[in-house]
């Protein structure tokens, strides 16, 4: 008996016209029956942000040939959402995939990337679940290194599935001769932030969000290290926050 | 020597005029000094999104006599990392409370709530921070019965410190007699999503989202078992979502 073809939910952060989600349908479509919902415009740096307090539109478009695909107005997990309830109707797809980012969401960023939330909420719906980003933000970005590796990392997770409550996330470092992939841990890691402080034409202050990323992890086993040194990068991540380890410290206490 | 007063920073979701922050700050005044940056309306359930693609206002109010406040026109993070940089100028608060938000934000809550992540970004910047949320989404809660807890606990935070990477998520429980504090993990619950689909003037398709609370996690330990058996529930967060656990498995793969 063949084995039917899996369906791939392809969502991304960047907006659904970003050429990093056309090279990750390209490769899903090798692979997979895909299917797109991704958000009608920028949603970089959105987290796990949620919509709420007003409506959602989810449209079909018709941009490449062959593929279902769906914008939407919300954020990343809005998108995911959405896929799960309205798209797939509960019968839910066997793998999601967000991306490929325009930029790093190695170390702390997981927790500011709208792609790798995306992913997040992926897992949380149990659907095994990938984020892939690349060390690029420009709208050329050459993704052309990066295809083997999300083919392979891809067809492993399809095979084996993950464990429970866990995802991936996956960095692409620049340059040529990426070296293999790396399992690591997310690097300790964050940005000190500046903010650009300027003047409206009314004469009123406002404050633009600018920083450096500072990695005070010397580990040689964090994402930071891989990329710094030419590996891909795979951090299993999870959703249980739970500082599992300061529970008996927190017991000891007397309130 | 008299040791100085501790510096507090206060923030949340719900906005600064809402009424769950208004209690926070007057439990603060007498623990500490204290100065507010929240949000100027309402941001519930923004999660970890940071405002990069549009410039912030931050503008000094004077709602509460004695208090040093601002409000931004950006999410919860946006606030912290404002406060961090051009209010404190770098030195540092000693301590970073959220809250009180109007409804609970336990379990999966902490990656959705603006609340929570507003206390993960303060411990993000080595900020003792504590998240509190009280299971009630009126306008007109009832937070008194809150107050004693949120003093003992803010008291030792102060003296102990917290582990480094980790912040604590405090939940009460609505109702007359909480029977005391329960550390916990965070429960594995999730949302089921329903989205309304309704029709707008221009018979065009929307959706609302909305749902319902599902927890599938028996253990006795966790938060939502506090919660629901008349408990406060102190869970220890962290902001490293490395899957540690699942890292000798993926160097099993043959990629």
């Amino acid at each position: 008996m063949k084995k039917s073809k899996p369906t791939i939910l392809v969502v991304n952060d960047d907006g659904i016209t970003a050429p990093g989600i056309k090279v990750l349908i390209e490769v899903m479509q090798t692979i997979g029956n895909v299917v797109v919902v991704a958000p009608d415009g920028p949603q970089s740096g959105t987290g796990h942000a949620i919509t709420i307090a007003k409506p959602l539109r989810l449209d079909k478009v018709d941009l490449y040939e062959g593929v279902e695909m769906y914008k939407c107005s919300g954020t990343p997990v809005d998108c995911v959402k959405l896929a799960v309830n309205k798209v797939f109707k509960g019968k839910k797809p066997d793998l999601c995939v967000s991306g490929i980012n325009h930029g790093l969401n190695n170390s702390i960023n997981v927790l500011y990337s709208g792609t790798m939330s995306a992913a997040v909420e992926g897992a949380i719906e149990s659907i095994p679940s990938i984020g892939f980003s690349f060390d690029d933000f420009s709208y050329e970005a050459d993704f052309s290194n990066c295809i083997k590796y999300i083919e392979s990392i891809t067809k492993q997770v399809l095979n084996h599935g993950l464990p429970l409550g866990t995802l991936l996330n996956v960095n692409f470092p620049r340059g040529e001769g990426i070296k293999g992939i790396k399992i690591c841990r997310q690097a300790n890691a964050k940005w000190a932030e500046e903010f650009d402080e300027r003047t409206d034409p009314n004469r009123r202050k406002y404050y633009w969000l600018t920083g450096v990323f500072q990695n005070n992890d010397h580990g040689e086993d964090t994402d930071v290290w891989a990329l710094d040194n030419g590996f891909v990068s795979v951090v299993p991540v999870q959703f249980d926050m739970t500082a599992h380890h300061a529970i008996p410290l927190l017991n000891t206490w007397d309130f």
